[in-house]
């Protein structure tokens, strides 16, 4: 969208525009949410009309959120010089730049993050689950849900797999992997957690039962033996029962990014709370 | 898309059709990449046409890559049934879930990753960079790119702000928000490096100038004695040249969720070494 469309339309459509509805950014930019449905030839209009008292307004960035119900007007927003930021499977979120100066546009999200759950009980039983059909023993795992704490994913997985109450002790280790679907990665967080309940009730469908098992019968298992990923997570258990391993455990910390509250995970809490109020 | 479309098409238009070009994914599914432009009438028809053929061979989830430059074809893909699963710049990832059975299509990237470097020199110097017209002195931060391991992330990100090269030895903790843009959650990492190089050369155009700095006086700075994150990096610092603390170190290794080599980062890496080939 140029200078010059939008001053044609500044002095021959003004009349019959509105600005698109928007709110302001913390970043000196707009989002424009459509709410009510438009067609293709109005959304143009007041696209130009808006953008020129952005751009004299000296805007920024200029984000597009369109839900599905407004699929209409993706074509026209890229025709019109918009990007695509990212979607989710009700909406796409589209961005143009304004100024001349380099675009400060945030990265995508580029990980998905998952968790896999070490329940230990005072009888150093791991708690397993089992995949559905495999017969194979395996701790608790999931996807950590959109805004979820990492160690609100553990206990949560932990629960409705086994039906298990569990506090969460530290992070034991992570890792991450590559082009796990498309270009996208993964940060798998191992978990160690304590139980608060006993009594098994396997209640997700994906699985096939539940049970505590012995820890050492835990590193018999074939899955255990193939997987370095299992093994590497056994030995750090082994370690940390004999109390010669120190994972990271979590804060209650502000952000300085953006000043917003979110959990630090490190080790030696106890020297930081003398610290850090 | 139903069965009844499907057949309908399989009557009476299968001779001037023909399958969208796609490659079989991993998971029983399909992609299908549009690389030659189509007009949207020929675009339904052969999706149609191509739908009849997957259901038949039992395929599960269509993916759809739309280029930017195929944008025409978002919206009757929608009208089709298909749902947004990401988007880049450059493309949108559409995706349609065939069998009756639960939709196993893997969640959207949920988290953006972001490394802070730390490098001590043997004076007990950190390496600090500034951000340009602050005049705050800060250590080297960034974003982790699509497909780059945290660890390379840092070295990378000190090599640009400040010339020097570093050798990765340690994540000391890390620190999860959420909301940080839009509904996208936040994993900053904090890495302590060991510098192999020692001349800066202020590289970056967001720099203003970068030095090493004394550890003490870097405590000192308002920023440090403001944000708790800051003040913990300092702490964990702190602990560390006292030899008090552990953070994770890397292994590659194997995961076990698709076989792909990734790195392990935990703490207590001679142990793991004597355990895992």
């Amino acid at each position: 969208m140029s200078d010059q469309d939008a001053s044609l339309i500044n002095g021959e459509e003004q009349k019959i525009c509105e600005v698109l509805p928007f709110v302001d950014d913390d970043y000196g930019g707009v989002i424009v949410e459509m709410k009510t449905p438009m067609d293709n030839k109005s959304f143009v209009a007041a696209l130009k009309y808006s953008f020129a008292q952005w751009r004299l307004q000296g805007k920024k960035g200029v984000w597009l959120n369109l839900p599905l119900s407004h699929v209409n007007l993706v074509e026209p927003a890229v025709k019109e010089g918009f990007r695509y930021h990212h979607a989710e499977p009700t909406y796409l979120m589209l961005v143009y730049w304004i100024p001349e100066a380099e675009s400060t546009i945030p990265l995508n999200a580029s990980h998905r993050v998952r968790v896999g759950a070490v329940v230990l009980n005072q009888n150093k039983e791991e708690k397993y689950g089992t995949l559905c059909g495999t017969g194979v023993w395996k701790i608790p795992t999931g996807v950590v849900d959109e805004g979820e704490d990492i160690f609100a994913a553990a206990i949560r997985e932990v629960k409705e797999e086994t039906g298990i109450d569990t506090e969460f002790l530290e992070i034991l280790a992570f890792c991450q992997t590559h082009e796990s679907f498309f270009a996208k990665s993964d940060l798998f967080f191992v978990c160690l957690l304590r139980p608060t309940s006993f009594d098994i009730q396997k209640q997700d469908l994906e699985i096939e039962a539940a049970q505590w098992m012995r820890f050492e019968d835990s590193a018999c298992q074939p899955i255990t033996q193939k997987h370095d990923l299992f093994k590497a997570i056994h030995l750090i258990c082994s370690m940390k029962m004999e109390k010669r391993y120190t994972g990271f455990s979590t804060k209650r910390i502000t952000s300085f990014f953006d000043d917003k509250l979110g959990y630090l995970y490190s080790n030696k809490q106890e020297d930081m709370n003398n610290h850090i109020s």
